[in-house]
């Protein structure tokens, strides 16, 4: 393993000095750089088991799918996150299967499973690092879950376009209708029903595949 | 404290033994047993951090609510369960809030919050089993999103019915269908919808208050 990789390992492994320097080996040995296409899917119920992701660049979006393929997205990884569920064979008390796709070119650093779940089993630190990452992501889904169970659509969608705009420093979002009810885990339909809504509200222009936000302060408003 | 609750602690707690003497005697000296009467409310946003609760017969019921008082219930602990979200101050990790319930007349021990949260701090097997428990929790939860957010409505309401009956021992369930809507996450109107479908078909009798399930091996055919 390369220097730099090493010390991405210690610096995202808050686990790593309680690690006797036999584990430490371990570890390292079965660690290996991967990457991810756009697009690609990374972990599903038939391809458990991929193991820890360390992700250094790109993301991940991990969603549940229901048997008629409608999507919920629960929530993102991006640079220096740690995902656990795609080696959720390894923690027990996760019974629940999710997908994991790349969004972006994503670079990770990969923790073999049998590797992990030898350590998790001997030393009660890599263990507690796994399930706080765990109840960290219960914490996310319940506020995804919430907001889907709870909230009007006018909303969600105010939450989800701010939310965009953001996390891409750009008030031009690439998105079509469709792709944005596949994220919401709605149906394009109702998103394009309240997007002409807002449009006429001047709340944003709309144009083939892209929506512009026209006013950012409407949108907070709906809030 | 008494002999019998002293021993329920050593049987309850898979930490017991990691302890040290002096953990232990502040554990016990910070262990209370408590009564809720049925229908009262244990935990709210408002009233955080009683602390953790070893149910020792009774049931509680944890659930979520929006602003306009739709609840949804995320599960429920009986007899030698330990609730964890009644102390959700003590774990970093969990950001959201829940409500929970005296569902019966219930007995519980009660760990007091800031003893707990020494525990916790200084004892990492202490912290391991809270994490477990809420991973475990997680699991539970998600299998119920997914039966709100993609099944239908028939199916959901036949689950439901089957659930009550085993968990009862009786095919005469005494529920409104105000309750069983509350239950579902529902609404009363189609709670009652899909019940007078269910008594046209043959497979439940309604009367005042009272559901009797006619034939169960036609509800189990809806699943």
């Amino acid at each position: 393993m390369e220097n730099t990789a090493l010390h991405y390992l210690e610096r995202s492994l808050p686990f790593w000095s309680r690690l006797s320097p036999a584990e430490q080996r371990e570890l390292i040995a079965n660690t290996m750089p991967q990457r991810y296409n756009a697009g690609q899917n990374v972990h599903s119920a038939a391809n458990q088991c991929v193991g820890v992701l360390l992700v250094k660049s790109g993301e991940l979006r991990t969603y549940i799918m229901s048997d008629d393929g409608k999507e919920i997205t629960l929530y993102r990884l991006t640079e220096s996150n740690v995902c656990v569920l795609s080696a959720s064979c390894v923690l027990n008390n996760i019974t629940f299967d999710v997908y994991i796709d790349a969004e972006r070119d994503t670079e990770v650093l990969m923790i073999n499973a049998a590797c992990f779940s030898r350590l998790l089993e001997q030393n009660v630190y890599v263990e507690n690092f796994a399930l706080k990452i765990a109840v960290e992501l219960f914490s996310e889904v319940m506020w995804t879950m919430e907001q889907i169970l709870f909230m009007s659509f006018d909303k969600r969608l105010a939450i989800f376009l701010l939310d965009e705009t953001s996390r891409l420093g750009s008030d031009t979002l690439s998105l079509t209708h469709e792709q944005i009810a596949k994220y919401m885990g709605s149906a394009r339909e109702v998103v394009s029903r309240m997007l002409k809504y807002f449009e006429k509200e001047g709340i944003v222009r709309l144009s083939r595949g892209a929506i512009e936000i026209a006013r950012k302060d409407r949108l907070k408003d709906i809030l």
